[in-house]
């Protein structure tokens, strides 16, 4: 496998257990009575370590997919979009070469401090707290929580196809499926705390 | 197949499509986009009514299923309890025969008017705007929003042993289960509309 460590260095605003990414203020007891209501166990965490020999070679191509999707569709792309209508292409380049990274992340990192200090960093990017802070965009100030979470779906449902290439037995991609359901909706849940009226979240 | 009318008239607290439901503050044009962003179509909506003859006669089970878990966890559980720490039966009894209906909404209601406004009657129902208020429930005034979130990954992932029990084809059950997890995920999306700051949603 890849030196992780090295690969993320490479990743312009990827400071995933760096000194740049503040202690999230979700704590560790609160991140594991979450976990809890989503279900995830460590049976998730080892089938998602199966999924990523599937995925993670596969992640540019799915993030590609699902950039597609977004492409497509006005309503998301007016996230990338700078004042004067057109795209911004530097702030959906370094984007995505971190969208890809969290495929990774998303099934071989450990539930830890740094992993939810980093999940609140990806939250606060989506909103007016830091969006176009990390790569100096000119975009609008936030993404709508509707999108980041309607477009969770998209994410979950679109893994299937992916899985079945790997050619493990029903039963595995089941497994697998259901693991990385419930890893997604985790680290999204943690972004959206960032969106959240004081106490309501 | 049941008369749905007659059945929703006996559920107190059940004001789908009456004038018990204020109009939601998301527009129709709104709804479309969220719904596009989700990656819903009308074939999902043609698979759910099909998911639909499994399902709805095994509701009431599915949601004891859930509320077993529920049962489970403290921090869920907290929502249902009075402020000397024992649960409010009352209320409990009363939502679940909603939360049974909603399994019904989401597999065969069609995404008009009436639907959105029950989403965000929904939403507020689990925030201070209006929790407790249909039941004289005693009990927290909110359901925190990632717990709502992340149970949704519980309500996706586990309707897959109840689709195979439709004893249809695997890509059928496909089918079925990726247009649950965009219905679902659209219901609850709109929830969150009650929770968010104010144009961050």
């Amino acid at each position: 496998m890849k030196n992780e460590t090295t690969a993320h260095a490479e990743i312009p605003g990827y400071e995933y257990g760096t000194d740049q990414t503040p202690k999230s203020p979700v704590t560790l007891d609160e991140l594991r009575q979450l976990e809890q209501a989503v279900g995830w166990t460590e049976e998730d965490a080892a089938w998602l370590r199966i999924a990523a020999e599937t995925l993670v070679p596969k992640a540019e191509e799915m993030v590609d997919e699902w950039r597609a999707v977004i492409a497509s569709e006005p309503q998301l792309v007016a996230s990338f979009l700078k004042s004067d209508g057109s795209p911004d292409d530097a702030y959906r380049a370094a984007i995505k070469r971190r969208f890809v990274q969290w495929v990774s992340d998303v099934c071989l990192r450990p539930h830890d401090q740094e992993w939810l200090n980093y999940q609140e960093e990806i939250g606060q990017r989506h909103t007016p707290a830091k969006k176009n802070q990390t790569d100096g965009g000119h975009t609008p100030p936030v993404v709508p929580m509707r999108y980041t979470l309607g477009f969770s779906a998209v994410v979950i449902t679109s893994v299937h196809s992916f899985l079945i290439s790997s050619g493990r037995s029903e039963e595995a991609v089941q497994r697998m499926r259901a693991a990385w359901t419930r890893g997604v909706l985790l680290s999204i849940t943690l972004w959206t705390r960032a969106y959240t009226s004081p106490g309501l979240w």
